[in-house]
């Protein structure tokens, strides 16, 4: 058992208001020895897939028991459920609208709580920051592991987000999209590396590009570039620039892939 | 007694240099066993009254003996006052320039001091950064429970903003003001939520909100709402996007509530 | 020896993604004693001079056994080195491509391993994220107190940055450049306090600056001023204000200092 529990947290909050600063006061006041990290509070407004992405590509960097806490709440104070799960002996909580849908697409949660007791909860609980009056005192009590399926009842239907697989299209090509931009501006897309076939042709809008590189730095500086990124997937590049600002790119545009000629 | 305090830190260095890594490496070195906390480092440079709120909205969901530190310094190195406060068991560091007018304002301290022993500074004393060389020192004092009343004289003056409470004027209505833009656009304003009358008309420029919503996601997207924030203050919003981009509107601007009619 | 090791963090990774915090996974996982303090991650994408001052200058305010994990790395997936290396008993670990040069220039370091055992390093290593594969395992073990001899050779040619003293030309001048501008917009100088002649006149663009103030605050809002910053450095600055946009100035430009006339 972890004496000293690690809860990460992710949310949409930013980091300009105390906003972030309240759920770790809130935590720390009823598991004093949780073990703090942030993994990011610069997701896009309410942007739950973008926030699945991210949490997706970090969780399974941290140890057994860690508690994963994640906010992005374009919903707080409707009906939306409130969910605790299992994968993999990692905790996650958060609001059910999708957030988890990467971590249960790869591992399926082995326990699902849709939770209903009040009783933990920071009260008055505010109609807007269930980050602070809901979820983070779910999250230190996980970290005190309380036993989860006392807070509600198991379900067996969270909410995922219709991330569409990359599909082959009678075209032969693999049709994905990008996912998520990078501080660099690097565009990661859906098409992961299992997927790629030899000697790739990468299109995105109007450019091709040919072939993978191995890194970013074997190229020169502003070269355009493909290759497999540090999640696995493929990210479309620019050696030392912005391949989102070189391309005026972002989420959601379409990203494809076929098979290159063998001579 | 805590073994292991909790020291928040609040600033406007903002994240771009290592000042306030700088800090916490002066505190880890003093206090080794100290949980360190940020609230935020993006106050507006110098804007000590956005600091005020953020700091009051904030430091009650921390446990007792949280050690709240304080810099946002307009006049480092000139003669105002180290301040050192305790409140409702939380302790206060920081300038006397008015940082803590809004914690002081909801529970008057029970000990103030006006810091006047150089001891603990780290020296050389920079004319620039006593974040680091001050305050960083005093808070870690703090946090191994050093008596404060040691470090200087107790004083009953400590500086206070002229945070203009909302004012009921001759036309019946409460005349109030924006003090907080947060990081999505909500303009949250001076007058609490037990000043709202009932059925409230709200104004802000040349808008009227009719009433209250109870949250961000019970109206289309794009709406302008009110509503009671998570700090127990009126907020204008609007759903799903930034009131203060909507309406072009930020700090110190003018808010009106009134009753509206029955009918 | 510490059984709380403190380990600082500074990188070009922004927070807009997960990646610090798979960084701070691994480490924790590896050292789950650990203490994890940002320096910065805002470092300018691939601007390993920048992140040599801002480490240079943050340092020594650790305890001794700190170790220092710095990553702004344009070379990752190349075969530039790993370093690990110790200076006044604190540790370094990251690039060989000058990140330490500062360090290396105040407090020559007494041990200097390049990397060459991959056993401590994740599985699979990627090849564009050395940060969380490569520098978080060696950061870890440096916190677990491995002896890093064990881990590579001993060097004595680290790379290091061509960072060009301030230079006295025969014009009786001091010719230095801006090597950081601040979250304030401050810029700071390779001229440090004890190069500083009597009464100097600082010349910046076609601005010249006559004799230091002592601190922001003694001057009206606005003031073009020069003063001794924080680490020990000629720094330009606007009181209440950015001198870099007041003078549309940056990184690299060209600062000189001249003995003022003693009538």
């Amino acid at each position: 058992m972890t004496r000293r529990p690690i809860i990460t947290l992710l949310s949409d909050f930013g980091l300009h208001d105390a906003y972030v600063g309240m759920m770790k006061g809130v935590i720390l006041g009823r598991c004093p020895e949780a073990r703090l990290v942030d993994l990011t509070h610069d997701i896009p407004a309410q942007q739950v897939a973008s926030a699945a992405y991210v949490l997706g590509s970090a969780w399974r960097y941290f140890s057994p028991n860690t508690v994963h806490l994640a906010v992005v709440d374009p919903g707080v104070g409707t009906d939306r459920r409130v969910l605790v799960a299992r994968c993999d002996h990692h905790w996650f909580v958060g609001p059910d609208n999708g957030l988890f849908s990467e971590v249960f697409t790869d591992v399926p949660p082995d326990l699902l709580i849709a939770v209903q007791s009040t009783d933990l909860f920071c009260k008055p609980i505010s109609r807007t920051f269930h980050g602070r009056d809901i979820f983070a005192p779910l999250a230190a009590a996980l970290g005190r592991q309380i036993d989860p399926q006392q807070l509600g009842t198991p379900i067996d239907d969270p909410v995922m987000l219709p991330i569409a697989p990359p599909a082959a299209k009678p075209d032969g090509a693999l049709h994905g999209r990008v996912i998520h931009v990078d501080h660099f501006g690097n565009l990661i897309t859906t098409i992961r590396a299992t997927q790629m076939p030899f000697r790739p042709i990468i299109r995105i809008g109007d450019r091709a590009i040919h072939g993978l590189v191995s890194n970013y730095g074997s190229v020169d500086s502003g070269t355009l570039v493909a290759l497999i990124g540090s999640s696995g997937r493929l990210e479309i590049s620019v050696s030392h620039g912005s391949a989102a600002r070189q391309l005026d790119a972002g989420i959601d545009d379409a990203v494809s892939v076929e098979p290159g000629s063998l001579d």
